[in-house]
């Protein structure tokens, strides 16, 4: 214990490889990263986490980075995160370091980390609330979470940010219009990047569109602010967010401080509009729920055991019961009915 | 207890509206669903149970329509269910089914249901592991399970198949092969679909340099039917099943009777390897291991109570305690440590 306490003192006293350890840790599901995460706990609360998402293609990595150069340039020290939920088979947690690495290394205000799945979506997206949490207790201000692709992943680790970015980029077919909704819901600001190239404008209208279309849908099922409500129990945001569309050209740095003023905008917002302290609950909330679950179960696995496991399984297998009833007797025979 | 006697026995009879009824009822989550669910099973095992996926665009639903008419025009019945889990806001499910309802209605040997997400993407993969159960006891020999998108849903939901489909289409855009990886690791058959566009040879080729890059991959990380096996404790393949790449046009027909058959030897490789068994378990294991996390959790969370779940989610707000420390407080007020 003596060295966990050690490892969170170096590392709230700005060492950098403590920093790298415990994160490490925190990947591994080590013995010293619980009781680091629960001394670190109450120094965090200080960072704004902007979450970053996107199709591979939109150019979203540039992005972050040109992001991170432009937050050094004001003096605010940054953590980034490049969350790759999709199979190890893709690789682009990894490349995209190397490529961000190359601008941003030797800056002591700046750190960053990739993670990639390991098979587990609930799992990553924990870890990513840890590491998250570890980059605010070091004094990192901005954190810049990152993740690949359209999906359930993203909404469930965009639920980490404060503020929310969806990256489009011309030109990447039409179709991928069609998987955009349920992404578009958790955007508060949207950015069209690669916005020199033919079809910007296009795009442009279209999440406008979409986002029009939003807009009516989301009184008719489910209030947006609501949603996040209903996850907590704190006020609701005084005045609704309307999510704004920005052009940029990361390559190039074009429209990433205007960019910047937007992020910042909505960090003031929330926090004027009580929005701040909805979304940290709503964090507590979906923490709390996770854990408790994890550990419920996997405390009661150990008392039901894998003999008892494996034979409801074959009775299953065999017809002989279905899994509804296999389950109501393992429950009956651990005491719970 | 009567009603759902009835029900069970109208189904197994053959009667079209019983079916109707309880698919709803597991879809409502109602009350009849699970005692019927649980009289039923015994009559089940004998459905093919074939996946399909792929992005919006690849005409996918075209196929399943074309396929379903195949099966019918050699006497099989087939049962369609159309998942979307995507947010509500696509609607896409509805729209297919009224497509294919176009096609096929009047046929009594084939049954259509959509389902859509209502925010729960587990609770949408355990109903469509239920409603392929009911279709399977009612007879139809094969369904056709066809879900929208690429992403951990789809991985989640081809754990109900035998066989999984996985459907492209050219012109599409380069940059979705990023997401396609891990996708292609639960495809037992690939599809070209709209294989008179041009392009089509570039994205067939494009496919096999995945499919072989996948193959190496797959030997370095995890091998393919062992990772099966790791589910299960039933023998691996005998043989390992090559996945397989098909051109079709669905739209006019070309290409569809060779893929039903590569369906067909998938079903006889799975029957002669012992691979069909692996699956059965596969699949037994996942729903027992899910309904059981569920039953755990709402028995104890009932246990907890909402206050003290919520007294500890202000504490975690209010920077006191930390997410772990939290939970680990309330494990031992319910007598779990």
């Amino acid at each position: 214990m003596a060295r966990d306490g050690d490892l969170v003192e170096r590392l709230l006293a700005g060492e950098r490889r403590a920093l790298a350890r415990l994160i490490s840790q925190i990947e591994n599901d080590g013995p010293d990263a619980v009781p680091s995460l629960v001394a670190l706990y109450p120094h965090t609360g200080q960072a704004h986490i902007v979450g970053l998402t996107g199709a591979p293609g939109t150019g979203k990595s540039t992005l972050v980075n040109e992001l991170a150069k432009a937050y050094r340039a004001t003096g605010v020290r940054v953590g980034i995160i490049a969350v790759d939920p999709t199979s190890p088979f893709s690789g682009g947690a990894l490349l995209g370091d190397r490529i961000r690495m190359r601008d941003l290394s030797g800056d002591p205000g700046v750190f960053i980390r990739s993670m990639a799945s390991r098979g587990n979506l609930g799992g990553l997206a924990r870890a990513t609330a840890d590491v998250v949490k570890v980059l605010d207790a070091a004094g990192y201000q901005t954190v810049l979470v990152e993740t690949v692709g359209a999906g359930q992943s993203e909404v469930e680790i965009a639920r980490t940010a404060h503020t929310t970015l969806v990256v489009e980029a011309p030109g990447l077919g039409d179709d991928v219009q069609a998987i955009k909704a349920g992404v578009l819901e958790i955007a508060d600001i949207l950015v069209v990047n690669k916005a020199d190239r033919e079809g910007a404008e296009h795009t442009r209208r279209a999440l406008q569109m979409m986002l029009d279309l939003g807009m009516d849908q989301n009184v008719r099922h489910h209030d947006r602010e609501m949603r996040v409500e209903s996850t907590g129990n704190a006020l609701p945001d005084k005045q609704p967010w309307h999510p704004i569309i920005y052009s940029t050209v990361a390559v190039r740095g074009q429209g990433v401080p205007e960019l910047l003023q937007a992020i910042s905008a909505h960090r003031r917002y929330l926090q004027t509009s009580g929005g701040w302290a909805v979304r940290e609950r709503a964090r507590a909330t979906a923490e709390v729920d996770h854990l408790l679950r994890d550990q419920l179960v996997s405390h009661m696995l150990r008392r039901i055991g894998p003999a008892s496991l494996e034979r409801a399984v074959e009775r299953v297998v065999t017809r002989q019961v279905d899994a509804h009833a296999a389950v109501t007797g393992l429950l009956a025979d651990a005491g719970l009915e």
